[in-house]
């Protein structure tokens, strides 16, 4: 079986990790997984929120939302109807936890970090993009802030990298990294977080249609085993480039 | 290594299912894991909401919610707030979604179950138990449907059962139904939904201190289908009482 | 005239009051007039709202709200529509003001007890039992704060104790503690507040279809004087049982 | 004892109502109860909520609101703070019920009538000079209807006449019509809301400081009667000038 | 053309000021441009908000608002709705830039004045009449202060006066302090906020139906410059009466 | 006097229209003016809104909002905070207003286009860069959907060009198109849009610190229609090129 785009089952659409994109955020990212784009912003700030004053600890939090019009149809402003849908809290947490996962938050002290995940168009797997794009822009956050000494000498906050990547069956089939239309013909969707070292920090499959059983769900994971690693070799590539010219 | 209250690591706590617990509810079931106890409601209504009128197909969705002293410290309830939590609403999807996977919506026909879900006390599991308790109360409330004709002869919507639990890495050892003073140390929190059959409904793992390699991920997987079955057994015996003379 | 349950027009349904239902909070009550069934717990925390700091005086509030399917038809959630209603509002505050009007808040010192009142199941008269029931719930928080020397040795907060009930004219005939039924077709309801000496903390009155006379008026506090002196033993009598084993 | 404005204890304070006061309401009233002034609107329109077309009746009802510097220090207003308070929708119910106490909804026919009550200056009573000059808006609202065949011959939706007089308790003494510095000292506080014919509607009674006994209820209904009898005098006489030019 | 009211083209209609209408607040004025009416209340505090603590320098802002009927059709409260409209943050923003213009917030010293401009009954021109009404508020407001010490001795918080009008071209012609009628027919509409001394705060011009041309814009700011010179000699006539007696 | 970034008062910073940049709607500008970067999408879809059915007339709406770091220290997500703020409010009712004065709503027939206005980076001048590109991309939209004959044949919906353009006097020189940081030290600021024919459609001048005389009006009017005349012939430019390909 031949994908849409032609891809093999195992394969990641065109990856772009585009570092520095907004002159004002510490840190700054546009990734594309496909026609999948993310603008994530890393906002570094001194001080923490008031119930973590005193610890000694910083904190890391992320901010997920799509434009109204990043999907084939408009959807409507949540800052419009005045609250915030369930899958917009679900994917905000879901990233948090993601990068927290890397996080030393004693090293990073008292500072605090807010990655702003912003979906300028959605093609499937758009919070695997804001994932791995995240963590990149989270790393010149954190660079950033070690040059301008608001990190100790010696500290190190992030103690790993992590990606994401999203796994499910198509008529059958297991694929890497679903596009829209391959996303909503899914049996299983699953959303798999990765460091790059290879272990697991978020495993979150779905049964859409059909539940699944442990066979499916072991090639699904090795899959995106697969797509993991591939993906943390992109940000180690991206990162290796001069260093972004941010704030 | 011995739990806090006895059990072996492949032990669930003691479960309850007292079905007719609401003389209002066309299905309703308290819910007891140990010392979590939900309350769990099947409203059956007549129609469908607006997207879904005219496709001849039904709907089943789910509110999960905790009351303010439900926990070892009183939370603010939600309602004074005005917003949901991002948590509460993650939790009442992930309930929507794992009863939707055995309902034959074909077959409801144009017809609404809400189950609602609010936790009276909690330690630990309340969205597993939420999952299992809610199962019974949808199977109480189609019962009742079919009785009063309110779903055509002949057609069983209802095309497996469901029910949940959750496992954790604790101190290095993989655990079945955490209690909450386990939730709190566990370096790995995963809840499971299975089918009656075995297979998965969902899957969420989360790395809450260390991420998790493949065989701790195998491990907590063979756990949780251990519960899962004595969950299926204990809703079967509760399903063969006498009917719950309801509504 | 005999009632749908063959209750006399002066007597209480059947009530109970079953202390020590949670196991977190400082004091708790299931209370059930008939098949009104009511959650009642009191959180004791140290501490008094900004607005009270430095007054050496305590603070004792109250919330209500109804499960969605406490009542026939399922309710909308008032955390999912956004906002409180007028009616849940009213009564929480009519039960904050009944109880303070028993507590000496200087006694209490500079501590604040929270009363939950969540009703499970509604038949009529939730308000009502209510404050019967968040009563009890009250002086158990109070002793187990005795216990923990939260209050200052030789002070006691409370210096009377509450309890209410409702009265209405149903068919020309004054009745005591109206079930749904019955307060449906009521031409006058009435919620009475006493103490349990006997004298009125609260008495609210309502023409729902026929506004009506003195004398009337005067058959209805007859009544609710006399449901009262019932509570109060009821509620006397519960306290007496062994002490409550709360958190 | 004389009072802060020489009144004797069972005298209103000077009351206007002055009816046409808004060019554009269909009935209208500045209503002062000394220094506390309400201007009260209502709005007749065509139709009904949805809940009750086809029933053929109409429906009547009030929103009480304050501005924000009606009182001596200035509140935050309720659209900036996004909710209503407790206390606004508490009265907005109690004006709402109290009207539709004298309205025959048959004879409305399919028509709604909305008063709005803005209370431009506050010095204690505003519920109950928004229920007495509120009852003269909505009667020069039905009159306009009538006028332009909104109801139909012959029908007359005001079955009666409705005021309502605050009393209480200060110093041991029972007092009609509370100033705001008699109020802040009242032991006990009643709203009553009478019929034209001397019958009740509304008691709603509150010890603020002290629980009261039958005595001091009974004199305190004796003043609130009187007052009540004295108001409908003063409506009667508004009505009966020139009628107002209205809309 | 004669218009319908028979003034003239650069005629104002009959402007009163009322100085000194609430009893509460530190300044008030009940304006009227023709049949709009606004309640225009000052109300000083000491203190400044937070984020302009320790500045040494004071804060003036303003709320605007419409009662529901103030209009022909009745329109919702924003409180029962819980937002605010677009329309009334526009204005409230547009009277509290107007008013700083002529306040030096470093003789007003760390104190507030928040202006609430309700609306009683409108008929066009609303904005403009608050803005005109709120200075003479807001300068009473300022001599109470200084009669009370508030503001130090030598110092002269408002260092101008001001005051707002509207005009618009109907029919091709530019007309002055358009009234509702004169309003909806308007192709522009022009806002111009001016000082005493003749310059402009604010000039904010609409092409309603046709853009407008440079002459046609020039013909409507001389319009308004005589419209605002003639507001601001009545400004100081209001002003230069005995002191009202406020608060 | 050189500015900061060497331009001359008259001069524009470089403005770049890509037309095209989404793959989803109608049609879709990324518009830059210097630094600040604003994505416009036009969502045209059938029907219009209830309260204008069935006039044959079409609506055409606008939204505006800045993404948190778009500028230099992070803000609130609206959506977060549950409110949309005045400032967003006023904006995006001001792009609504601007785009609307070149349509014709008839010949536009029962249709909707909303214009998305998304702030990527902010650096001064984020409104009048929104209404420039929101009407290439208005135009793309209604040339995609003459294509496909959602517009009756020979009917032209847009009516004329129009555009935007900030300016202000800075140090007494009257600067066109200015950026952040002139923007901060301005005296007065002042947004004009302009028809492509050089008529205009909204003057809105503010003193920020200063009032403005005539002449300095006169001054910025000058400069203003400047440069919507070289941004009318930009929008013209990027217009000429082949078409984009949307949707």
């Amino acid at each position: 079986m031949s994908r849409i785009d032609g891809r093999t089952a195992e394969q990641l659409r065109p990856v772009t990790i585009e570092r520095g994109w907004s002159k004002h955020a510490e840190g700054s990212v546009l990734v594309s997984f496909g026609d999948t784009k993310v603008l994530c912003t890393a906002s570094f700030t001194e001080g923490v929120p008031r119930w973590r004053k005193g610890s000694g600890e910083g904190w890391v939090t992320a901010e997920y939302s799509m434009l109204p019009r990043a999907t084939n149809t408009r959807g409507d402003r949540e800052s419009v109807r005045g609250r915030i849908g369930g899958r917009t809290h679900e994917i905000s947490r879901l990233i948090g936890r993601s990068l927290r996962a890397v996080v030393d938050t004693k090293a990073l002290g008292e500072n605090t970090v807010v990655l702003d995940c912003d979906v300028l168009q959605a093609d499937g797997g758009t919070r695997t993009a804001a994932i791995t794009g995240a963590y990149v822009a989270l790393a010149d956050a954190v660079a950033w802030a070690r040059g301008k000494k608001l990190i100790r000498a010696g500290r190190q906050p992030l103690i790993g990298t992590v990606g994401a990547v999203s796994v499910g069956i198509v008529d059958g089939v297991p694929l890497l990294d679903l596009r829209y239309e391959e996303d909503v013909r899914a049996d299983t969707d699953m959303n798999v977080v990765c460091t790059g070292d290879g272990r697991f920090v978020e495993v979150q499959g779905t049964a859409e249609a059909e539940p699944f059983d442990r066979k499916e769900l072991n090639a699904l994971l090795d899959l995106a085993a697969g797509g993991c690693a591939d993906l943390a070799a992109l940000q180690r590539a991206a990162l290796d480039e001069t260093t972004a010219a941010t704030a």
